[in-house]
């Protein structure tokens, strides 16, 4: 099986993650290659997390896992493309997707959508 | 105006470029400060080569400009979402979109449309 050359991020790559069915991009996290196999052996995405430096099972403490059903790679085969299927919200704010803010000439927008309050998911 | 975080990835930020129309993922390529301030200007997306240390206006060779019609930044602020009004193919490959290729058990397979060939666009 290809895989993606972790060398040129120093051991991560970035992966865009978009809903298998709507196809709204929901987040961006990184990948170590522990956290790429995992997520093929697993068939649920899994991230290194640069901040807490641990391999990351998305959904592990909201619920909100998201179930890969199709693998992209890009031609330099150091980003990847993971379409979702995304239980609850992708964001930890609540929101359905990282990216609810609109860039403005006055400053933000939120466009997206909230689906829960973090304070009950994550306590 | 909102600025992403470029501390954050030493000077550099993300940016998923998706198709304004069809949602399509298109690319992933960096942007740096001036990169950013350059988009904004011209809204013509520019981006920050790694490899040759360079700003790059995407299409300045190839002719194939993005157009943006729409920012998002995400919860963290350190990656931004560019949708975009794609003219011809994004991928220096000729496909329209650099994530042409599937993974599949056996290995990668081709989804993706090719639109133009690349020894036609970059002589």
């Amino acid at each position: 099986m290809l895989e993606p050359n972790f060398e040129k991020g120093n051991g991560l790559i970035p992966a865009i993650v978009q809903d298998y069915d709507t196809g709204e991009v929901l987040m961006l996290a990184y990948m170590n290659r522990e956290a790429w196999l995992k997520t093929l052996e697993t068939g649920k995405a899994s991230y290194w997390s640069r901040s807490r430096n641990s391999l990351w099972i998305k959904g592990e403490t909201s619920g909100h896992f998201q179930t890969v059903r199709e693998i992209r790679i890009d031609c330099d085969e150091d980003t990847v493309l993971l379409k979702v299927e995304q239980a609850g919200a992708a964001c930890h704010t609540g929101y359905r997707s990282c990216f609810y803010r609109k860039i403005t000439a006055g400053g933000v927008e939120i466009v997206g959508e909230r689906l829960v309050d973090p304070e009950d998911v994550y306590k």
